[in-house]
């Protein structure tokens, strides 16, 4: 009987890809769907239990019940709401750590989350340990690269959204030319290509660039391009596409490889200080 | 015989607005729309003179020939590509003193320029001692004020464009409850609201900030709003506009101010270091 592995999922498709990528390596996979962070209905065809992240004595029996001795964590996770919650006895014992944690920022948290799983005898493992295939690798991904103007346009990108990653917004920026096109807010990285192939895509080339927050410690979500970001792109009239390597999910690389490579265009995985 | 008011003129419709409420008040002027900057179709009806601004010794006649004695400048003018100039000689002679200064940045090209004309015996005006009534007040401009709520989000928005200003991008902002819902680059307010509208205007309230960029010098123009932002605003839910005192300029503003009244928004001027 050996040991399986917990996916501690938050909001959003990364915990699901992670699932499916641990069963496809044969691995026996219990999810912990998170409530209020996590789509409940997601889960239902999987092996899941829901769990309140601050009833921890639940939490940790649930763990232990289900024979898991990894953790992984993923999905996003919003700051919750102190004054709502209905920690269990455990939690409670907890609580005065996390909000002093908390008040530090929420890598402080997180990072006692872990601290707090660990000492309980589990293992936590970064997402790169149990499908690193998801994460962007460094370096040029298909058959084009970016030209000297691209990789100027990949600079001018990483540095607006550098300026906005202090305030946490902003994941992605389409540069032509060093002008700045348009900056993702809220409206998701589709909205912001279909505008740019709207108002400016009569013109040729440019780059989107997506890189994870600086604060990203609030969502263990990462950037994503797939397919759809290709052909967004590819409808912007753009030349690439940069991401941060090992902190930028790729959904099915093979596919948006060759998406990429049809519609011409680069796909890159920067590394800090690169770009 | 008076001396004439000369408009020197970049692009956009601020140097016409200008010209106008000069006229307005009787005063005698001549526009002279910069060559690869203004719409020279949009000066015919006026008296202008069109001027290629690195031909030093023409326009210098042409202040002089006009009878002017006062300039004010206005409008979109981009940095030159140099490269391309065809000075005069008196352009020639001010070369090298010009690409100095340019090395130093748009201000400090904009002030050699008007420091030159001054040398000149011109005295060169702000735009707000021409036509006061163009630039937006400080306070609260028609019924509605912010509520706590709306100036947190100002706050923020203010907090955003202060992070984008030294990259000379990014003038508009629109935030609810905190959230920042988008961010203009190059598309211009009218579909930063519109966009809001169709993704997130169900749910009311919130703000847009429109500032001018920190680094403001390369544009003459400020930020612009008028009935029409007004109508974007309302039909994306916000509770009001937040414009930079002394800074932005609102077209008609009894008309505006009016229209904000009708549709229910606040429309405020924000000081420095307020917001």
């Amino acid at each position: 009987m050996t040991s399986r592995l917990a996916i501690l999922a938050g909001g959003g498709d990364l915990p699901l890809r992670l699932a499916a990528a641990a069963a496809a390596q044969q691995r026996d996979v219990l999810t912990l769907p998170i409530e209020g962070a996590a789509d409940l209905a997601r889960y239902r065809h999987l092996d899941a239990s829901p769990v309140n992240i601050t009833q921890v004595a639940r939490l940790l029996a649930t763990l232990r019940d289900g024979r898991c001795e990894e953790i992984v964590m993923a999905g996003t996770i919003d700051r919750p709401d102190f004054s709502k919650l209905k920690p269990d006895w455990r939690g409670l014992t907890l609580l005065p750590k996390a909000l002093a944690a908390a008040r530090k920022g929420d890598d402080a948290l997180l990072r006692m989350l872990i601290d707090f799983l660990e000492g309980e005898g589990f293992r936590v493992l970064g997402l790169e340990t149990v499908a690193a295939e998801l994460l962007a690798p460094e370096g040029v991904l298909g058959r084009r690269s970016p030209g000297e103007d691209d990789r100027a346009d990949i600079a001018r990108g990483s540095a607006v959204l550098d300026a906005l990653g202090s305030l946490d917004i902003g994941q992605a920026v389409v540069v032509r030319a060093g002008r700045v096109l348009g900056i993702e807010a809220a409206e998701g990285t589709d909205a912001l290509l279909a505008r740019i192939a709207d108002l400016f895509g009569a013109e040729a080339g440019g780059v989107l660039v997506k890189l994870p927050k600086r604060d990203q410690e609030r969502r263990i979500d990462l950037p994503t391009v797939g397919p759809q970001t290709i052909a967004g792109a590819a409808r912007a009239g753009l030349s690439g596409i940069a991401v941060a390597a090992g902190a930028s999910v790729i959904v099915d690389r093979a596919h948006t490889v060759e998406a990429a490579d049809v519609a011409g265009l680069f796909l890159i995985g920067i590394g800090d200080g690169q770009g």
